[in-house]
């Protein structure tokens, strides 16, 4: 019987579910809205019913249902699959989801969180494939990592390793939401990286971007200002060029300390190719030993907004040692 | 029979060997001056004989030798035992030291670098005991490291993880000798520390340290300035604080990508007590994420001078399963 796990991605925006094979293929997807059912009882009786479906669905096929993995937005802690919280969905602090799903649905429940999953799935069925050894970035807003050392997802005892976002680079550099100062978060984040945007063109630097936002109406994203440095305009160019040279920055730490063979970035960031890319490898290549630079790819992530599921089923089978 | 290993402990002052037993104990020590002996083959002639001296020793003692386990200063291919070079001993470049010396002994051989060997020791003997997860610094002139990672080292697939000395902390920080700026070598670093000491004296600071310096002929060094600090001088206090707290934003940093249990600091920097310990702690607690911080401590390391050695020896012990 061909094996399968279903795999969940809770997000502020969605509850997203897959029905996933040792191919990290998605043969089967299902979803609801999280605002759409209002409150952690209800979202876990949906939850529930969702994967009771697959079940059958899986069950018809006849395919084997190894568990269920399930990616959450917030500090985890691993082994006993407790949520601690979530910043962005209301009334899920100290839940022990694994014990409540696995009483209902009679079958093995893997709780992580999802710059974890998302480091896994990469790995497993993604740009990281073939490897034993990878650091992957999420960036979004904040900065979110996971490790893959010696071919297994690293949590660190308490569960909170992989916090790469508020690695400092510059002791003397913008105040973090953290507490601390220079974090990395604090150049890629897109909130600080269109915060810092605004503020320079407030003070008077040049930019097509002030025509576009006050002509046209647009707002200043990450995205606004790649459009902008491929069309020439100096000053969007410089602020991908200092973007990219900062995370090289943090990433030439990173490869010093962990010697990666390849670091994956995701996010919508990561989305802007050699903007970001080139000043990165530049960086990362005169910051870190030649040997960790030159044992290191940095590339972007493959898997798009599957990652989440995929990497959620990536836990059970992992867990199972099914790979 | 009773276990023991083989330790050599390889430096640019000297080569210092002992027979280890299980528990971390040294039975017999022997020793030579490196430049006593001239050249690659020589030193290893003479390391070979006190090595058979020992085995013949064990031998009467009824003692069962695992192994010998060098730690090497300078960068190492661990799985081949091979050294690229050691920067402050001429004539290793390219030395296949474990082939080398297993074709001489007859017994199997370990090589890693000096700081994975000292993180080693601390880990299983040392102020690590008991943890699974270690982070270890030698403060010295430059800073080494060494991570435990569920209870073995990490090397990284290249064997160059642990760099931990640069991690960037300050992208407009001091030129390091590594090529990047603001390493946290840059400012922990006994040689950097000592610079900034006399830059900043020769820029008009008061300290007592000008007085000890002029009238009694003493060089500046980290003791020296720990003794002013203690005397009450200002400056020294305040170098001290800078130092502990540049120190602590790399911790902090580590905390959040790693999560150890424990930081061990070695070396003669680290032997200043408060002077270093306090600023660092504070620095820490702010910096790194609050569970993170919680559950990490930062220790002083507990076998000094023997740890090279001892280390050595479980690199055979750990080799072979025998903890």
């Amino acid at each position: 019987m061909k094996k399968v796990a279903i795999g969940v991605d809770i997000g502020g925006g969605s509850f997203k579910l897959g029905l996933v094979d040792l191919n990290g293929r998605v043969l089967a997807r299902e979803s609801f809205l999280t605002n759409s059912v209002s409150g952690r009882k209800a979202q876990l009786d949906v939850l529930a019913a969702h994967v009771a479906h697959f079940i059958k669905e899986a069950r018809k096929k006849a395919l084997r249902v190894r568990g269920v993995g399930i990616g959450a937005p917030g500090p985890i802690d691993v082994e006993r699959g407790f949520v601690y919280f979530f910043p962005n969905i209301p009334g899920w602090k100290d839940t022990p989801l694994k014990d409540l799903l696995e009483k209902r649905l009679k079958r093995p429940v893997s709780v992580d969180n999802d710059a974890n999953v998302m480091a896994l799935a990469e790995f497993e069925f993604g740009a990281g494939r073939g490897t034993k050894n990878v650091i992957a970035l999420t960036l979004g807003t904040g900065v979110g990592g996971g490790l893959v050392m010696d071919g297994r997802l690293f949590h660190g005892p308490r569960y909170s390793a992989a916090e790469i976002g508020h690695l400092v680079i510059n002791e003397d550099g913008p105040m973090c939401a953290c507490g601390s100062r220079g974090c990395v978060e604090t150049y890629v984040g897109s909130g600080y990286f269109v915060r810092e945007v605004k503020r320079r063109l407030k003070r008077g630097a040049k930019s097509i971007l002030k025509k576009w936002t006050k002509e046209n109406g647009k707002e200043i994203t990450p995205l606004l200002v790649a459009r902008a440095a491929r069309r020439g305009d100096a000053f969007s160019k410089e602020i991908w060029r200092e973007t990219g040279g900062h995370l090289g920055t943090a990433l030439a730490g990173l490869a010093n300390i962990l010697n990666p063979e390849k670091i994956i970035l995701g996010g919508g960031i990561a989305q802007n190719g050699s903007l970001l890319f080139k000043p990165l490898i530049a960086a990362l290549g005169k910051k870190a030993f030649p040997i960790a630079a030159r044992s290191v790819r940095v590339v972007p992530a493959a898997l798009g907004v599957d990652a989440g599921l995929i990497g959620a089923a990536a836990l059970v089978f992992a867990e199972h040692g099914d790979f």
